[in-house]
């Protein structure tokens, strides 16, 4: 079930139910020069509502553009400031919260969203926890991330498929979904050296010396649409799991 | 051709020849009892991709939760504070003038974002002014909004579709489009009145007082797939010919 | 009344009675050659002061440095940033409701004041829409901006008066209002082109490109103090009406 | 010589002989049973504007809602946070800098408001301290911030006048300035007692508790015209001597 | 007592007593050759805490960056932007206030941070203010700034003991403080001119040309641990009294 | 060597053969009914210190107030929100990159911090990625978080020492470290249950509620002042190690 393709009666019908919901949450960002500059909004967007059939679960809007800002000597790559981010994710919260979600999951396609996400729980967690409010006055809520790499048993099977040439950007496993969910989009291009360099991360101008196309450790040749469909398979039953013990928390 | 699908390289190509590119901007909030949360997105995204293959141009991710403080009373509505909202777009669009886009044109599906965005543009265009730098230090900038009901010729067709009922908010038309784009999330709701109550917005309590089932002036019965696939074919041929207008200023 | 002019107790015997209030907003920022760069405060605070008289009601400081960044290329010009428009226009209505004003009229002099005006009402709304407090615990509130030159029949005057050469900055209407006002602070100086070119507002560098003495389209030699006195009548007429509708909403 | 009744041309040319500027800043707040609510910004404009005409200078638009949180137990009070306040003042600054302000002088009616200002200046001068920007890319600026009432000789005038509940605010030199500016907005009062109270200023209840009508430690009973223009007098004066000296600098 | 060596429940059975703290607050920036960088922390918490064994009171953490930009152009020294300030004071009282301390005494080691203090006690006080909430539902809170040299008695002291060469920054009475508390970390460095020449402060830039060596009207060769002993015996005395006329104000 | 006890020359000598520093990073924050609520300071300050002595490198103050809005519900502890916490450590670094610091090491001693300083790196990184400045114009900036307990081989020696009731709040490790640095401050209390429960962390009404004295899994009364020294001396050389790789990196 999507947010955006419910009507209100059927939101309010669900609320009277259950009161958690899946936000996917990405990135606007090259991936190297074969992959979608959106794959890290499409690999969670297209597990979180498989995952969301099985579990009935509500998936709400995708958090499209994220925190990027070493990506920007890339052309097409989008950032938000993590100030910017906080006030956002802070906004998307409280309207939640307002109808009475209690149970929060963000589904994340992006490491590099994990700090501005977890300084946005602690935004959000500090108006409650400085707002003077009995604790009874507040209804509780659990806010949760979950980059989708990380699901039980997914960085097993990363392992598997790609044992060599994983890397940490433009992975292979990340093209392999983007091209089971969009085959039409799949990309040619030499990749020189097969393997990319691996290094830390500080600013743009740094990212582009050291790596060169925008991948990091990786080799994405090894994609196929095969793969990804083994990834989100595995990766929606993961979720299902998880989320269901999220929801009963 | 959608940011989200292209990878890097091919970014760069466009650019070396162009520098426009088109952001759909909608909101996520109630349209009554039988329209779609996801209604002001969904109606610029499908018009601004048809279009985008008419003249070549780049479609960039959708801004998917605006400005709609007012339909809070509702369950599934989500909202921006302006302030948040400004710095938001702000990032978006510095993001995009870094790469070298110079014509940022923005189709957007919710009238309450208007003074959002107008305020977004004189805040870039501010950081600009108040720079410091001499005129030739500075590319030109140029930011367009363009509310989809407002291209040419489709308030016209929407006034012979739906002469009695039109209304403003959960409006036939926009519900039409949205049939025409998912037909598989059809809603049917008794309407009652027929054609709802018109009046002044303000916050959220007043407006469910005002409308109580969130739909102002309007009789979304009367929409179908087939009216909502003349409005597209309308608002997307209007919106090729105001962009080539655009990209050309 | 100005509420400059009065004491506390006066204001608090006002509002045992009444709780509306007027509040002049303008700008600070060129005019063209012959126009004054208080221009804009000063046809708002000239009609809403004589038309306060006519309906008995309370008219508050002057909002006078607006959103103005497109005229930073000529000397005297201020501006706000919208982001710091929205913060300030928060505390000026916050101010007034918590002495118990429900209904604030915005008396506005410039055109770029216009979103951000806009905006700071949904700050504030927002503000109470997301406050989850219930209805019955919110006083009304009601806040509108009205443009002085759409008052009922001012924009007719304006024609009738200024047939060509009206355009839309420095425009004869503008000017003659102050020349009304200020009889002693008429300007003269040679207006060449006679009237000014048109288009589209972007930033100083490109405005000042675009209209090189500052006016868009107008040929306010055709100003006048008759003229002037003709307008304020007019809009002071028009105001009265408008504002005693406003109160009863 | 008023900016505001000024056209840009005439800024100019101001602007190639000088790049000085008085801007006069004040509060919207109570005053007692009997002082004007606009006093804080009556009387530096009054005295600014007279000052102005012998040192030929400038004088910008008043900054009229200024810091006065503690008033707002008072109908009609209105204020800033000061977070909005800087905001505000570093705009109002940066806008003058950009045209090639280097002096600007605030002559303030409002004790309440000078943290505010100074951190405004301090927010100014920071931004260039940490731009990076070589000593000699920076145009010198000096902002002054200079309390009517600390003019040279006004204090010593007050105490001859007033040797008795002069107090600080609502005192009798600040409402006989207001009664020689605006003699038809007089207003009469019982003051009981004839002397307020004293002590010191934090929150609007605590405020009200310790003032209940207003005044702190004096009795502006003894107010009138003629004190009041003898204050304007010594103060011109004294800022007239005050500013050629600052100018220089 | 210091609040970093208590645990919480020391901490509550301090608060089931007495509801008042005493915050050090100072800044790191230049001294000129001889002062430490820390000056401003190290003087007011070697007093605050030596006076809080006599009255019993707790000490919280040092504030220990404050706003200095002036000092930029002097290594080592770091500054917050006054916006920044207010934020961050707000916090740290909200927080204090979150527990129930009432009475919070702010001893202060630099000037350059009085703007920026009052500023956050008038937006923590603003808060309280405009909240909306009655008298009786907001427990009292009493903010003070006491600047450790205008202890009753200090700077007769500093004056006697430096007659000449004191000046307003690295003086010779807070670099005698920091040899008293830091013996081991004193400084020789020849200093031209003696006594360092005087003048007003602007930004880095015009700092660093009007006090070459960063020190303002001072000779702090004079300070001596002696000297520093004596001063922080009278700066103790009077903070024990003048702290406990706070707590019971 | 630290900042505080330096002068301004000292550094300049230091920074013209090096550009790295420490800034130790803690919290104010309960630790339990035993643990000091300086904890998470005192021990990256006292590691940092001693390392820094090996490593000839400067020491700057620590950020001693730092994200801990969980642990509101005890009495003391003190928080930042995170987008305070953000716009203060940007200011920090960019003091400190202002003077020509390259390498920003950041020695945390509180989990809770870890993403509001990562947010705030990237804050600092954003401000160079969209600055438009050329490669060649930017020096280079390396920003590097490291919690102390992760440094090499700390955590093995954690459950060498402390094979149960480790846990991860107030820790008998961080516990020991404190008593080793002062023993005078050693608390005794009963622990009831010996290990504390664990949990997720949420708000601070949810955290009093699952841990009700503080303790997250622990049993700090295991700690001693001979553990804590042989904690501070394997995380002292771990910190050397990884240091001089940092520096040359």
């Amino acid at each position: 079930m999507q947010l955006h393709l419910m009507s209100w009666p059927e939101v309010e019908t669900y609320l009277a139910k259950r009161s958690d919901i899946i936000i996917p949450i990405g990135s606007t960002e090259q991936h190297g020069p074969t992959g979608l500059i959106g794959t890290d909004c499409i690999c969670p967007e297209a597990i979180a509502l498989r995952a969301a059939e099985k579990v009935g679960a509500l998936v709400g809007p995708t958090f499209n553009v994220g925190s990027a800002q070493h990506h920007m000597g890339f052309a097409g790559s989008m950032t938000l400031r993590p100030s910017t981010f906080v006030a956002v994710l802070f906004d998307w919260i409280t309207s939640l919260t307002h109808h009475g979600f209690t149970h929060i999951y963000l589904l994340n396609g992006h490491g590099g969203n994990v700090p501005s996400v977890e300084a946005s729980f602690a935004e959000v967690y500090a108006s409650r926890s400085l707002s003077g409010h009995k604790d009874e006055e507040l209804r509780p809520l659990r806010c949760k991330l979950q980059n989708w790499w990380e699901l039980k048993g997914v960085m097993r099977l990363c392992r598997e498929l790609f044992p060599n040439g994983h890397g940490s950007h433009a992975t292979p496993s990340e093209v392999a979904v983007t091209q089971f969910v969009y085959p039409d989009a799949i990309k040619a291009a030499k990749l020189d050296p097969k393997i990319a360099p691996i290094g830390p991360i500080m600013d743009a101008a740094d990212y582009k010396r050291r790596f060169p196309d925008g991948r990091i450790g990786s080799d994405p040749s090894q994609a196929s649409v095969d793969r990804g469909e083994k990834l989100v398979t595995c990766a929606v039953d993961a979720l299902a799991d998880a989320y269901r013990e999220f929801v009963t928390s």
